[in-house]
């Protein structure tokens, strides 16, 4: 997600060697992981576990045997969720494989129960190809809810989550596409609304053609933006360029409507909004050319694309992916709340009107409190997950994919 | 396991269908399931949060990356065990599928917790090939420190486990073999005790030629029982015999050096233990021509292979896998103190050596209790785990398979 984009270099940091381990308190922390399972029910004595466990635990069996749907009933599937990654691209640390994945796995998971009160199981897979990973989770999808790719690069990602969810009758939802995407739409919405102007009249510009890009730009343009401009290292990604990949060709069909081409200066000239999921920078004259009352989300993490004292000579509104600026443009306000009430309906499966109701719900929280400085609410903030849970579940009912 | 041998026709009930479900208390037990993740770590605020996921998260990724070994010290993964199945031999159920069998995976999950204090998850596979379920969990193991493999049904669980453990640097345990002989054994030291014999000096027939029946032939073998001979449906398995698979005659060369063949009425004749773990009934006139101070363990649930009435006319010991019964074999008296002493040290398996172990701790519980009634230690006997756990931990230090 944006605000896990951290740059590598600075990630060992001073302490993060052998020395500074005993004494750093991340790695305090992190000693003997974050998380623990516990029982739910009793296991006391004899006649506990004669219901737990052997012989009553059988008829349980039996009846779930007999009725598969009543293992969301009986069991905790429609409770728990898979965080898989392969280590391919964790954080802004990139391919570190699958064991040096687990601490961001396990926190995603805490971050799960704390946030959405969803039970959630870091699974780092030791394989890489599209098909063993699609194959690999199939396999393991009749114990769980629900599946949260995480940090799978692109553009490997986009076709895991489709075979994926082609092969499961659970969500599938890659976090860092939809749930950054979710959460800046959300943001957009009330910086707009701040600014007085609708999605439609807004040209926006992103930069960075990854997992966040690619699904940004598409919420944007279901949501109604009015045009969307989309740049990779090599510029803007448009109908007329030969080396993109299938992805962004298909990318190139439904953004960009004004046919640029060019450098990202050229798509920022007059444009409104900028977002910034690349980790590159942007220089201040590129910005300059904005629009008036231009919108600046510069997510990436710990170097914003455009550094907040820079946007704010321009911008209405600034958002980053950093917690120690206002706005922070964070997946937690969503993705706890997207699996809640994707299981809470037992729904099959994340749709768009899904992702768009809760970017809805999020934007609403906000409500009254609307400022520059608050478009979106703190990730600390309790009414954020109960609301996007409700709309979640409402939307899967509305779209036919839910359950129950 | 033993213990887990229920009767398919008994497992439903009258209260296994819809109309029961509602009052059932098994039923009533499992609503919503049996479990659930917590974080051992706060995320109350920005702060926490910051540690535990981004952006203080990187460093401990980075570190675990340049020294891998660190993922045992900075993670859950050597506190955490998957209860893998696929659904194919669940209790006396038998092939049911793996949503079916997940209220028992569940509840293995929280037998490991509260008997072991090893953290535990439940993995139901939707694949049946050998390979198939060797290559999805050889995938998965970079997140767990040890796979306890369930109700997979034999041959299979065999090939399974040898595969399995030579792609994998964790403990990989079939829990219906091992956990089932490891109990049997010590049991059978306790009765041989009890009755002023050694283990050399005891022949015994085991009824059941599965997963548990060849682990406790090859425990027993290799404690040092003075000859076993192991009956499958058509009798003794026997060298002569031309019907046997590939494990069956490996057991054939290593049990049986009396040579006997014929029915299972054969072996008895004379004999000194009986270990059932088929499911079958043994006629009383079969029983009666066994030798004096006989020991009977009878572990089929809940029709033992011959009722402990029949069997204290002609046992000096007698053991079911009932827990209404004095002398329950129950494999939550090995798995949870097996895992947690191989996790302790960071065991790269399980060897003979550490089941041996674990057999002569648990007996070695009993002490001063010693008697007909009380030849194995109760479930809930707080000794127990301590005590394998200490056991097993050393052994595998001595064995050279503990990592530190």
């Amino acid at each position: 997600m944006a605000a896990e984009i951290v740059n590598p270099r600075s990630a060992g940091g001073p302490d993060g060697g052998a020395q500074g381990e005993l004494t750093d308190p991340a790695f305090v922390l992190h000693q003997g992981g974050k998380m623990a399972v516990q029982a739910t029910v009793p296991v006391r004595d004899r006649d506990d576990l004669s219901l737990a466990y052997t012989p009553g635990v059988a008829k349980v069996c039996s009846a779930i045997a007999e009725q598969p749907e009543l293992v969301h009933d009986y069991t905790w599937k429609s409770k728990v969720v898979a965080v898989v990654t392969d280590g391919s691209a964790v954080l802004g640390l990139g391919d570190i494989g699958p064991e040096a994945s687990l601490p961001v796995m396990e926190g995603k998971a805490i971050l799960f129960k704390q946030f959405g009160g969803v039970d959630a199981v870091p699974i780092a897979l030791d394989c890489r190809e599209v098909d063993e990973i699609v194959e690999t989770v199939a396999r393991l999808a009749p114990s769980f809810g629900g599946i949260n790719l995480e940090d799978i690069s692109a553009p490997r990602c986009f076709e895991v989550e489709r075979k994926l969810q082609e092969r499961v009758d659970i969500p599938v939802f890659h976090d860092d596409q939809h749930g950054t995407a979710v959460v800046t739409l959300a943001a957009l919405r009330n910086a707009a609304r701040l600014t007085g102007r609708t999605l439609g009249e807004l040209r926006a510009v992103i930069s960075g053609a990854g997992a966040a890009g690619v699904a940004i730009a598409r919420i944007l343009v279901e949501a109604g933006i009015g045009d969307v401009a989309v740049c990779d290292r090599k510029g803007i990604v448009s109908r007329d360029r030969e080396d993109l990949t299938e992805v962004k060709r298909e990318l190139a069909g439904f953004t960009n409507s004004a046919g640029l081409s060019g450098p990202l200066e050229t798509a920022l000239d007059g444009a409104d909004v900028f977002i910034g999921v690349s980790g590159g920078t942007v220089a201040e004259a590129a910005v300059a050319k904005m629009a008036k009352n231009a919108l600046i989300f510069a997510m990436a993490n710990p170097n914003p694309e455009i550094h907040p004292d820079v946007a704010h000579k321009y911008a209405a509104v600034v958002a980053t992916g950093r917690s120690d600026f206002p706005n922070q443009i964070n997946n937690v306000l969503a993705f706890p709340g997207i699996f809640a009430g994707a299981l809470q309906v037992r729904a099959s499966r994340v749709t768009e009107g899904m992702k768009l109701a809760a970017a809805e719900a999020l934007a609403a929280v906000v409500a009254d409190e609307l400022s520059a400085e608050c478009v979106i609410p703190s990730p600390f903030d309790e009414r954020v997950a109960p609301a996007v849970t409700a709309a979640v579940a409402a939307a899967a009912r509305a779209e036919g994919v839910a359950r129950r």
